[in-house]
């Protein structure tokens, strides 16, 4: 039913054909044309959770750029499980999907996700493994961390932590940058103000180091690091400057929430990642992928932008 | 290469043509199966747009569903565009997904939505559409409004406003159960306490009115409901008692916000929808229809519960 010009076929026999077609309603069979030319028009999204709010915009951006290119968006959620990571790739090869954007595992199998990486084309979103030629794109983490620790500094911090997991390349990268711009300016970090987790290691470096800046990888979970500055009395930013990755948020239904969030008194500045925009690029990525096969890995870096201050409507000044 | 009892080949044949596969690394192709049984092996699921934190544990929830019956899920955002909504309708019935969940659009087409549902299994989740005989899974509305205003009259609010749209029947039904259950406790509403949006309108209400109690259809965007409060000098739940559906949140990166929601002074309760629950069940109730078609439509109400406060580690009380 397509005008294409590789086939012989008459002018009249190509209209009476399609006059033909109209009058009996007929549709394309996708499934048989995919069989024929296979394409199945689909293109698949690992992540973690669905219920991770950082990943939303991600998903959404990918949506929209499959849409554009009138591909189907297959979901799956691997529950953090390296099994499930493995099961879905190779479904979803199996089920005819031409492309794969994965959210990569910390602890996943990097062998065993080249492995599929070698047949089908395969990008990284926001988080990538090491020790693969896999394209990928993250935001400029690096650059984040420097932009948060330069307003660290800027309040006239001058002990100040980290608190958060290295476990993953973009998270290792956040630390590099803190370490780094700290060096720059000519401040020591000693390694036991690096914090992976736990209110008890924050209570201790606060009175006993005197800890007065606290970089948090994600401040997701932020009432956690509030906590023990709360049951010490302390107010933030004037005791301890605060600022991290990723928008954050209060609940508003828990009383004790409610209570240690009092000792905030200046809103969490933060880096802010086009999530977005990540989800979109790394779809655009993979399209180009299918269109020409082979070639280099192509790591790309989203810049971050450090929001200070919200304006009532939301938007950063 | 299945087992088929219905096709008869003698087990020699059968033997060696197993034993050819497994030397050739032979492997099904899913779209020629999905050609031969008509049966994609894929559902479709269309919401208005997954950056909306309410949709992730619909998705989530049907994820894990579809992802036990082995089933792939394709994904469509409609960007509350109703000729998006009819197009990946069809889109998604011409690539041979065999039954479709949706979160219906208020302004949606249900005459055109209906025309798909006579061709293709569908549920709606968490909004559904008046005048047609698709199935759906929702909240009980009536339920969670009812537990509300009851938590309202309870904390002795006597001249209570509602505030939130009606456009949809889910949401009508919260205004119904809202009416209800304050007539089934002898208070008055009047028609001017209800409240489309508008912080005005809530100023003049708490000042003219002297209202005491307001029933917030979503508490999603409470800061909204606060702001107009705290112009006034009001504190909550001092003054004006606050409660509504879905769990509140405060943003912690905004100056404004900050000082708008120091006038909250407990915890605002909510009616928790079950929405993990939504998504699993609506995508039960699908993959049911495909096992069994036709049949009557059903309609499924799932219990809300009302959290009054989080105890620290964010179970309910």
């Amino acid at each position: 039913m397509n005008d294409r010009l590789d086939i012989s076929v008459s002018a009249e026999t190509r209209r009476r054909v399609k006059a033909a077609a109209e009058r009996l309603d007929y549709r394309p069979n996708p499934i048989a044309r995919a069989l024929r030319t296979r394409k199945s028009g689909m293109v698949g999204l690992i992540i973690p959770n669905a219920t991770i709010p950082f990943y939303n915009e991600i998903i959404q951006g990918i949506a929209i750029a499959a849409a554009q290119k009138h591909y189907s968006l297959v979901l799956a959620c691997t529950e953090f499980e390296p099994r499930s990571e493995l099961h879905y790739l190779t479904d979803m090869e199996q089920r005819g999907i031409e492309g794969i954007i994965l959210v990569a595992l910390d602890h996943g199998d990097a062998a065993a996700v080249q492995e599929v990486a070698r047949r089908l084309p395969m990008v990284f979103v926001d988080s990538y493994l090491a020790d693969t030629d896999i394209s990928h794109v993250v935001t400029d983490n690096r650059r984040g961390a420097q932009l948060a620790t330069e307003y660290l500094l800027g309040r006239g911090c001058e002990r100040i932590a980290f608190m958060g997991s290295r476990r993953v390349p973009v998270l290792e990268e956040r630390f590099h940058g803190f370490c780094e711009t700290l060096g720059q300016h000519g401040v020591v970090f000693k390694p036991r103000r690096y914090l992976q987790r736990g209110e008890a290691e924050i209570a201790r470096l606060v009175q006993k180091e005197r800890v007065d800046g606290i970089f948090v990888s994600s401040l997701h979970g932020v009432v956690e690091v509030l906590r023990p500055l709360w049951q010490l009395g302390k107010l933030v930013p004037r005791d301890v400057v605060i600022t991290g990755f990723d928008r954050p948020f209060f609940p508003a239904d828990s009383a004790e929430a409610l209570q240690v969030m009092g000792i905030v008194r200046e809103p969490l500045p933060h880096v802010e990642q086009p999530r977005l925009e990540m989800g979109r690029r790394a779809a655009e990525l993979l399209f180009e992928r299918l269109a020409h096969p082979g070639g280099e890995p192509v790591r790309q870096m989203l810049a971050p932008c450090f929001r200070e201050i919200f304006a009532e409507n939301g938007a950063g000044r």
